[in-house]
């Protein structure tokens, strides 16, 4: 078990008429509640692990820390063990950010917004992203061997997305696993902004899922050059990533990919 | 395109040195805002199409209908054609529904919940399943095949979720696709809530992406008696699928698949 972030259960494994029943070994999920201080800004299941640099990666990319600096990062509670203490993170700053409740509710009781109002809306918040680096194929064809192969969770579980930070020359910089896709992202930004490393403007985002919109809009927020999919982008996402100047593939599987 | 669930965008495919540049397909994702009664409950991203299947199987799974009747189910705004006006569905019941601004933000300000409370609560909501039908390893071998043939849009786009809801023979009642995994299985939940058959007490649901726990909690939830994955589970998922007496099936891939 990769340090409590995986789960041992006996399970019947069946292959035709075959069966066998051993232990297998299971990704966690654990809500974590995300406060800025002091206030409640959201629940998401996650895996175990990193929850700091997800609190804070999730905050950043939502624009809850537009304008403050962070203070504090600790887990709710005073140290003894109980087990819900660590299931909320705390991100303390020094104060002035953006309204939340406003920023996450943006739907008024009118007719709602648009997919075209919703890149609007980024796009007034972000800006556009400052011209980056050349990203060349060959570079790009070696992502996802390279992020698979730093994958303990995966090697475990056969079941976990991944998020990495690599550089125009395919060093990975920083690969975080999670069950769910846009937690892995936001492990990766949190730990850049801890770090200090945002705007990532010279480095690019390879996920294992899908390109929807929102992980463009974490891509755009954290600053970075080129987002990289294993899988296929929505409509939505490419407009999106026009709208930005971020630089967009799908479909990276070995030396075949799209660019968009 | 299938009836504007795809867009086509100009792409370059890459395939090592070779590139070409060609229209592709991509799927749709825009957001949807949920009403019920008048409040705003929840916006997602969806891929448009069958979003009055999608807001009552999204209310129906959060509890947000319990002890109360659909009336009407209705775009935003009066028949103009407006774009974001299908952007809004407004589900409209007899009354006395849950406070759902209660039940979405279940969270205190104390030290949040565990993932074993989360099941706890949803027991006390939901109970415990009735004992189902018996679900036999060939039916479920043909699952994936059989689903795979009813989605246009991945035929389009090679990238999108599906949901389906079989019963013991493996004839598949409904077949939805979505961008998101979540709304593929609100969309099957609203379309059999819709035809009265909840609780789908003799039939399974199978999902295309992992089984995690709001997956679980979906199936329950509409009374389904085995939720059957393409991908692995998570720790939390089989602890709640235990607790509510679904049979829980991952990795179905053809005749090999683990019974948890």
């Amino acid at each position: 078990m990769v340090r409590g972030r995986t789960v041992k259960v006996l399970a019947t494994r069946q292959s035709g008429s075959d069966t066998k029943r051993d232990p297998t070994e299971l990704i966690a999920e654990e809500p974590l509640t995300i406060h800025r201080d002091g206030e409640i800004v959201a629940t998401t299941m996650r895996t175990p692990g990193h929850d700091f640099e997800l609190a804070v990666g999730f905050l950043h990319s939502e624009g809850a820390l537009d304008g403050t600096n962070l203070v504090t990062v600790r887990y709710c509670g005073t140290g003894s063990a109980v087990e819900t203490e660590f299931n909320v993170v705390t991100v303390d700053t020094t104060g002035g950010g953006p309204d939340i409740a406003a920023r996450l509710q943006t739907v008024s009781s009118s007719c709602g917004l648009c997919g075209s109002e919703a890149i609007g809306d980024l796009r007034a918040r972000l800006g556009l992203l400052p011209s980056g680096p050349s990203w060349h194929a060959d570079v790009l064809a070696q992502l996802g061997e390279a992020v698979r192969a730093q994958q303990p969770l995966f090697d475990a579980t056969g079941s976990v997305h991944a998020a990495a930070a690599f550089d125009t020359a395919g060093n990975l910089m920083v690969v975080r696993e999670d069950i769910g896709r846009h937690n892995a992202v936001d492990k990766v930004a949190g730990t850049l902004r801890l770090e200090g490393s945002l705007p990532a403007t010279n480095l690019g985002l390879f996920i294992s899922g899908r390109a929807s919109f929102e992980m463009v809009q974490k891509a755009w927020a954290s600053g970075f050059s080129i987002l990289v999919s294993v899988s296929g982008p929505s409509a939505l996402a490419v407009s999106a990533a026009n709208s930005s100047g971020l630089t967009l593939v799908g479909f990276a599987r070995g030396d075949s990919m799209t660019w968009y």
